[in-house]
């Protein structure tokens, strides 16, 4: 049989810095564990554009439907920040999305042990936090149609259109369902069904499929009760399903309660392949952070913990991905700071290849 | 001269209970110091509903329209739940914000001094906490068409329209725009141009509108990034400005950050009438709150402050406004506290009543 394959997109910023590290860690997996990917790697974003004059080459594309999973680093920049819409970097990411059709958009917020003090929010709340949301990522908003800037009476009228079928609620919550079912089986759907129609076809759909899991307590919320609710008290959450944009958007709330960004791996699942593994991308939730890029500064943890998901959720390797977040852990554990992870007394922050090399060394 | 005239419409849940105290603050200013309203009350939202089987009656509309200010509670409960879309509660704030061209949603984010303590963040993160949300309130997803569900295929799908033409933009970020030069003259558009057209003409036409401000400092911001730093670091911001779905989750967001719900006012605001006064109707950001509803346990102050915008916005009387935001301060200042505003280890919560007293005390 042959290797599984990966295809990895660096992309722009950042996205190059931390992928670096994962190629090691890649690496290791191989000479240490039997592992073996065959790695290929390609443009993405602001890089794709520079080299082909649009964010995603249609061979690249080809490649992420054949591989068993892509690895994305992050897209975008000031540089690109003028270009027309269709060809600004971020389309590339929605091509791969849509195309790939990868529905259900996984993102663990998860306070790490010993960064519980990092956060905003008081340490009470947010330490032990483990919430997984999870966020419809091929329709809605950023998809639908019509779509655009017309002119009306003489006027700009810029219109985007909120779509929702049936099929599109219902997957995704499966996957939000099955999620649970593993954790604590408890799911809390979100949506704004007092305001849209889209909301209560949303919500209706979510009870209609609740009725395949009868071991999982349903909650419903508004999703700016819930934008509150994760500011107020977020572990009462375990896992929560809501659509493309209130998802963008709350899971970015989430994210930033634990405080480290820096931290925090996404995977986004579509429907299996022939193999039998779901159509996957793997992204840290952080962008491409301009404003340190090229200066070794930033924290691959959370591309390396995207690899880590890879291995749970495409590769069946629960027990190495489960290793990998451990060495994580344990070089947090012993202090080891990326300059991202560091409070205003702390001490001197690793470089971005000295982070790998802590994870690499517990291993 | 007639005196000016004030509708109250105190809804469902605590916003009955909240209203009684503000007649009471009401009755004051007309005692003590010569502003006398001519008050009249009517019904909307479930109470609307069940003596008129609508959320709101054409002739409390009518009404709303010709008085110089609407003072409304809240909207909704359990009982209402099951209701057809077309008249839940919601549907009669929404009609009201509508018809009067309500466009600017201005809703404060404040920590107060006495209450700092209180939040879900750390302290320093939030004391001192001032931001102004404006969002626009009668356009975008709640109001675009096509909306819907269908049928497709044998499928339902949930449609809703985001849309705005440029007016709509401009007047709104007018409103902000004023509003930010009289603050710290710094303003934050928030929207995703990287996802939506819609996006990209809000940012174009805040853009544009920045001209008339030049000492205005414009900033933009994608939303998902807005709700994580209004989590990482709120002081950041003076004036944000965003749409109407966006601004929903995002002024939840905010006023969570502060931790005391119970506190916080919002206006909405339209074109000026013939007297120069604006529409408006001010209303507290909580809502009917069904789980202490009828306990006498809710916060007044939000309904409390709500008025004193009124008597800033809509009748001129700054120094009036801040002679009752400074008699609210001086209570919390005193320790008083409605039941929301108690830590787990504090004394005894005052009831609504007993809050509305050590208001009047304070006038
Ligand atoms: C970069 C952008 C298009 C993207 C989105 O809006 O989905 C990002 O915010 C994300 O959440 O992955
Ligand atoms: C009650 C509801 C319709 C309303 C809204 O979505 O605008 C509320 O959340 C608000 O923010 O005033």
């Amino acid at each position: 049989m042959s290797n599984p394959s990966l295809l990895i997109l660096p992309g722009d910023g950042i996205g190059r810095e931390v992928m670096a590290e994962v190629r090691r860690i890649i690496d290791w997996f191989g000479a240490n564990r039997g592992l073996t990917f065959d790695v290929s790697e390609d443009l993405v974003g602001g890089a794709a554009y520079d080299a082909h004059g649009v964010p995603l080459h249609d061979d690249t594309m080809a490649k992420a439907q054949e591989v068993d999973a892509v690895l994305l680093g992050a897209v975008g920049g000031p540089a690109y920040d003028d270009l027309d819409f269709s060809v600004k970097p971020e389309r590339g990411l929605l091509r791969l999305r849509k195309e790939m059709d990868l529905f259900a958009n996984l993102r663990p917020a998860q306070c790490f042990d010993a960064l519980a003090d990092f956060s905003s929010l008081k340490t009470d709340i947010v330490s032990g936090l483990d919430i997984m949301i999870v966020r419809e990522l091929t329709s809605g908003v950023y998809f639908g149609e019509p779509r655009g800037i017309f002119m009306e009476d003489n006027m700009r009228v810029g219109v985007n259109t909120q779509r929702y079928t049936e099929a599109e609620i219902e997957r995704g919550a499966r996957a939000a369902f099955e999620l649970a079912m593993k954790r604590d089986k408890r799911l809390c759907s979100m949506e704004k069904a007092n305001v849209m129609e889209s909301g209560i076809l949303w919500r209706d759909v979510v009870t209609e499929v609740s009725k395949d899991y009868p071991e999982v307590a349903l909650s419903h919320m508004y999703a700016d009760n819930g934008a509150m609710q994760l500011v107020r008290a977020p572990k009462q959450f375990d896992v929560i399903y809501t659509d493309n944009l209130f998802g963008d958007i709350l899971s970015d709330c989430a994210a930033m309660l634990t405080g480290s960004l820096g931290m925090l791996p996404s995977a986004s699942l579509g429907a299996p392949m022939e193999n039998g593994r779901p159509k996957a991308l793997y992204e840290p939730v952080h962008g491409s952070a301009p404003d340190i890029a090229g200066q070794g500064k930033a924290n691959p943890s959370a591309c390396i913990l995207s690899f880590a998901m890879a291995l749970r959720y495409s590769f069946d390797q629960g027990a190495e991905a489960d290793r990998l977040e451990q060495a994580v852990q344990d070089v947090l554990a012993d202090g080891v700071r990326t300059a991202d992870l560091m409070q205003a007394d702390g001490g001197t922050p690793v470089s971005t290849s000295e982070m790998g090399d802590a994870v690499l060394a517990k291993l």
